[in-house]
């Protein structure tokens, strides 16, 4: 088989990329190592940058985005048994869409298949060939027949951290890894929305995030140990633990109802050395983690495969290398913009094991800083709803 | 003796404190352990916010200042090679004045024994008495004719970090307290100013600060080791390291001279739990400490002794305690404020020995996004110039 561009791993920056070259006709195969029932119910996260909608547009996946997508104009930040909207609409102009990454995933998936694009379920993939070569680059795989090869002029690894682009791009012990000493417990609960808008609650028992995914389902987490386990947890301790870190609103607590799921989020932050090889390049998981505080790591993959898929449509329309050469480069700007970002909202919110009063009074006055100062609340929310395109 | 403020300390919070009651009328005496030469040749800070400038002017201390004092509408920041300007004035529509803090002190002195105000140098303080009672206040010291007594309706300290004050308000172990892992050497050189504004540098090899004092007299530093020493830096090795952490620009480096003074400065934060107790009260380094990075510590002792000559004013306006009740906590809330603010900078300029490659890429991120987000901008801007008073 050979394409012009093999792409590993259909998650949000796999399948987007697919979609984003085949509208200016560039054909690719996509090479996803589980099935489409897992990759479609699978938690993820739900907030959406306005860029990354954008791009949903552009790739022509938004029609039901556009119809179920909740469009959210601010966010709250609790602490000391107050909550303070963050106004991100007034302050930047711009707004974030909640909607859940399972639900964009069928969505990209669907137009994949409506528009016969290459996309093949459970076929994991086993090497890659000669990228670093001048001919073609070569993908080994498996599928139900057997092993399979896929030639193509690049190759793109989507295949999240664990996943062996990065491995293939020589990455061995990562130089830019933090690991953080919590994780996340988070929950999806069939129960009408708590809140109108994100919760971000900092409080002396941990941090707390009351985030929805639709008018019935809602999905919570609070800050953890890292080797925690959902089955500490029934589900009254965990609304328990909930509602004592979440300040009540006029009295009013938080919706109780049934969990559905339960899992631990590990938290840590990551940045690949280059995002390119040869004629290997890595999107999405595969260059980066942050810590989910942020909601950044759906939308910094959005953010790569444009800039990727700008190099590439460069490419085949004149046969220009600058672009694809500067890819890494310019998306390791907004890659490192966002590990910023997300690992200071992550110190800013969470009770650190080993912090002092000195550094306890530090994250209040910050807080303190955020609701009283216009241009550290506009910071927050410029970075909340992603650096405008035109900042890369 | 007796009068109706006893302040212990004649730095920049007991002076200016003293000069603000007496244009209100109200009668205090200045009591100072060291000699007036000694405080009049000291070389400490020098960059003043304008609200240091109003209230010096509301003292009627600031007529040399704004003949003498040097308006500062921007600073810079230095790093990867290249300078960039923060526009201060653009941003906030406020300005520093750089003007060193012994000139400023001259001023003050000057102005107080012209008024005819009580000032006493050469007169350490012994013991503290009574401040928690109902009768008046008792300040002991000691002068050349032997044992003396100061008896006064409210006691103010501003006798700094190892003064009697702190002590005697119950401040043992400091509860926020916080030891950097480095120091600042600062050298006072005879030559024409390096550039038009400050430059704050950020190296590999350790933070610079190039600063002024006077069109021939200037004041730079340079990030050292805790125990270093001044006989370790001959004058030749000090202007290398400057020169190799501060950017030359166009080709310019920095104008070498005459070392005059050297002395290395340690850098802490600390906080004190309360500004009050009974009838005594702090300000100034008695009541907090910053590393200098953000050049807070005499504007935070500013801040301080308005609040408190404010509501000192009241008390003996009307007789209400209300205000000086609120003194604490409302003076805390911008100490928290400037504290935070100098950590940060201090965290953001500073090379740590035990920083990690993901925590200097996390300083590299902050600097690019400093200098190129408006908002991030007028934020290290807004703190910078000092927030505005009805911040409070």
């Amino acid at each position: 088989m050979r394409t012009s561009v093999g792409i590993i791993g259909a998650g949000p920056a796999g399948l987007l990329l697919a979609q984003l070259l085949q509208r200016h006709g560039i054909d690719s195969v996509v090479l996803e190592a589980r099935g489409r029932a897992e990759i479609e119910s699978t938690v993820r996260a739900g907030v959406l940058e306005p860029g990354t909608v954008e791009l949903l547009a552009e790739a022509g996946a938004d029609a039901r985005l556009r119809r179920l997508g909740q469009e959210h104009r601010g966010i709250a930040l609790a602490f000391d048994g107050g909550r303070h909207r963050i106004d991100l609409y007034a302050l930047t102009g711009r707004a974030i869409t909640v909607y859940a990454q399972h639900e964009l995933l069928k969505d990209l998936i669907a137009a994949r298949l409506e528009a016969g694009g290459g996309l093949l379920f459970d076929c994991p993939v086993t090497a890659l060939e000669a990228f670093d070569g001048s001919g073609p680059a070569r993908i080994r795989y498996r599928d139900a027949g057997g092993e399979r090869a896929l030639e193509c002029d690049f190759i793109v690894g989507c295949d999240g951290f664990h996943g062996i682009a990065r491995q293939a791009l020589g990455e061995r012990e990562p130089p830019w890894h933090r690991q953080y000493p919590f994780a996340w417990f988070g929950i999806l609960a069939a129960t009408p929305p708590s809140a109108p808008e994100l919760i971000y609650a900092c409080h002396e028992r941990g941090f707390a995030l009351v985030s929805t995914r639709s008018p019935t389902l809602q999905r919570l987490y609070f800050q953890c140990a890292p080797d925690d386990s959902v089955d500490a947890w029934p589900d009254d301790r965990i609304w328990d633990e909930l509602q004592a870190r979440v300040p009540a609103a006029d009295g009013v607590g938080l919706e109780r109802g049934e969990i559905l799921h339960k899992n631990i989020v590990a938290m840590r932050s990551f940045v690949a050395r280059s995002l390119q090889r040869g004629r290997l390049f890595l999107a999405g998981d595969a260059a980066h983690i942050v810590p989910p505080t942020g909601a950044k790591g759906l939308n910094l993959a959005a953010a790569d495969v444009r800039l990727l898929a700008l190099a590439l449509v460069e490419h085949f329309r004149n046969g220009s290398e600058a672009a694809l050469l500067d890819y890494s480069r310019r998306a390791l700007r907004r890659i490192w913009r966002a590990e910023h970002f997300s690992w200071r909202l992550t110190g800013l919110l969470h009770a650190f094991p080993d912090a002092g009063p000195f550094e306890r009074e530090m994250q209040r006055a910050e807080l303190d800083y955020l609701v009283s100062s216009r241009a550290a609340a506009t910071s927050l929310a410029e970075n909340y709803v992603g650096m405008p395109r035109d900042w890369d």
